[in-house]
């Protein structure tokens, strides 16, 4: 068995090499100047169980073909299973015709894993589980959030509230709230498909004098969970800190969550950031090996 | 019948479908903030023949992503055939293992394009032909050089010798110079397979006192052509051209040719590019009108 770290989850896939005790096959790559990308598997992959380990946050498209030449090379070279790990899986928002016309992206995204040779999958926290049943092959999503509220245990943060940003994120707050002990609740968001422009709408929460926790799956530009932080301090929180799985952090992201009052951000190595605090490879590795890995 | 101009090739979508007379299909798309593509067809596909029009020029990944969600999406919006008329093919370059292990980069990118839905495949001027016997569907390649040798006989140059930068463009030479009348011939270049590095051989041409024109698949970084624009003008070129079905000008690669001497760049809109000076939409109407559209 081998596990190859693709060029955009070097970091991690060698942690998950470690966990497994495997072997890391060595990946060679490159952009051509006009910005192709080079892949080159230098491993014996010969009937070989291979996992690959690369995420999909931006740049995405790119993320995501040289994942997909990475799985058609080493079926190509002969391995006999290949899972592909894909920490966080770009396009899953787009998971319903929202306008008509509109493509289903994620589902477009399935079939080329498939196409390309992927006979197993996993992820993590993807945003809504229900398009990983687009899958012909066993594809699994695990949830970093335990993981994430023990981050905050460890550090001292007890009878903590955990708080969904909207309602679709209330099972993450959920389970952190096993953690940290301190019950869970949610916030209602309305996004307007048109212009994309968030609000959240305010409802009495019981944190006055509490640390809060905001747990969700995705941070992308940030508007939900300052707004979020916002309703929060005005509810007399004392603490508040966000968490996520997915730090994408666009643009200004973090400064406007800091801004909002904030007292920190942690997320996850599924996206490579600063604020990436928390390893998932614990988690991929325990699926890994009772996938017989 | 219906026309799709991808967010890559509106303009030449556009001149496709008024040379066949026949509706352009609106397509809505933008960019996410993270970097995600969004794609919405806007018209009625239901049981009709559709042509989408998307080049993959640099961003190619980005390009080829978009180009798979269109046609996924004119399929799942029950599309009868899909045609994908793709000017430039991306990853053509990567057609073989060069090196053990190396991912054979375009037979993936075929792979995806059919388990998205293409019906039938139109491409100008790919770098090997043979690649697209990978394809099951049915895949044609055409060749712009007649129309670019077209341009320069209408500007005058008569007996204009055609040259190709290497022994695999000798064909695009010959081509051309059925329309220029001059003869035509080719230099031998070597690649680097490791650094990349190129080099082109001198060799003895019949060129002295005579206007050249050197015609290629690509100009991509412009070292090969500012390398042949040297060697003729050491023979006693008269004016020397650079010609190409896909002007991917990498960086300063339209500077690098002129100071090597060139008169003057022209490439096709496969590519849209500010020496596009030939438009390919007569080419690929002519062929999808033998298609039976």
């Amino acid at each position: 068995m081998k596990v190859i770290s693709g060029p955009a989850s070097q970091e991690l896939g060698r942690k998950i090499s470690e966990s497994l005790k495997v072997e890391v096959a060595p990946v060679v790559f490159k952009k051509f100047p006009d910005g192709e990308s080079y892949i080159r598997l230098d491993a014996d992959l010969k009937e070989e169980e291979v996992v690959i380990v690369q995420t999909t946050s931006p740049p995405q498209d790119t993320n995501l073909v040289q994942l997909l030449l990475m799985i058609d090379a080493a079926k190509d070279l002969g391995a006999e299973r290949v899972v592909a790990v894909v920490p966080y899986l770009a396009y899953s928002r787009q998971d319903k015709r929202f306008l008509s016309g509109e493509a289903v992206s994620i589902e477009t995204i399935i079939k080329l894993l498939e196409a390309s040779g992927t006979d197993e999958f996993l992820t993590v926290n993807t945003h809504e589980e229900d398009v990983l049943k687009k899958f012909r092959v066993p594809a699994e999503n695990l949830s970093a959030m335990t993981l994430l509220a023990e981050h905050f245990k460890k550090r001292g943060l007890t009878e903590a509230f955990s708080l969904a940003p909207d309602r679709g994120a209330s099972e993450l707050a959920k389970e952190a709230a096993e953690i940290l002990g301190g019950g869970y609740g949610w916030l209602r968001k309305e996004r307007d498909r048109l212009t994309g422009e968030i609000s959240v709408e305010e409802k009495r929460l019981d944190v006055r004098n509490r640390d809060v926790v905001i747990f969700d799956d995705i941070i992308s530009t940030g508007g939900t969970v300052a707004a979020a932080v916002e309703i929060l301090k005005r509810q007399g929180a004392k603490k508040v800190y966000a968490a996520c799985a997915h730090p994408l952090l666009i643009g200004e992201a973090q400064e406007r969550i800091m801004q909002s009052g904030a007292d920190g951000i942690v997320g996850t190595d599924c996206v490579p950031s600063s604020v990436s605090a928390v390893s998932v490879a614990p988690l991929i590795a325990d699926a890994l090996a009772k996938r017989g890995f």
